[in-house]
């Protein structure tokens, strides 16, 4: 199992229509073959200065590769992750054991 | 449910036995009351430099204070976290709706 996450701001303001629009329209990345697990997530800890995050599970690197070479996910990153976000951290968890 | 997690990377070099027994020692952790699903986690995203990262949740913010302000939690903290952990992020997610 790998655990894909990213943590993110917004460009756009808090409880904007622009930003229920962008988390909406997030949910497509749910329905790309492999994906599991998909949840969306508000970040609150006063630690860090995201506000959202998205966490998926694959069962294996291949399932992994095929959700990002997917062209929803790739014309997602290209027409909405690029210019909607303005800032993120990737990161990735497998079981340590 | 609030989800706490924490990336970080360890002084130790990698696969040492220091880094062995503080992995080991901190699954304490998963038994002061209120923690919930403790994972241990490798993070294997080459997009930053964090080795490993726990998971937790907890039903509500009462249990997350009571885990926080628990003697064992104060003294992981003061006694492993702070001297063995190099670089840390704290993340905090909810459910989004």
């Amino acid at each position: 199992m790998i655990r894909h996450t990213v943590v993110f701001r917004l460009k756009h303001p808090k409880g904007s229509a622009a930003e229920k629009k962008f988390l909406s329209d997030a949910n497509l990345l749910a329905s790309i073959p492999g994906v599991q697990a998909f949840e969306q997530l508000r970040q609150v800890s006063p630690k860090n200065d995201y506000h959202f995050g998205f966490s998926m599970e694959f069962a294996d690197q291949k399932a992994y590769s095929g959700y990002n070479d997917h062209p929803d996910h790739v014309a997602f990153v290209r027409d909405r992750w690029i210019p909607e976000v303005e800032k993120f951290l990737e990161i990735d968890y497998v079981p340590l054991a």
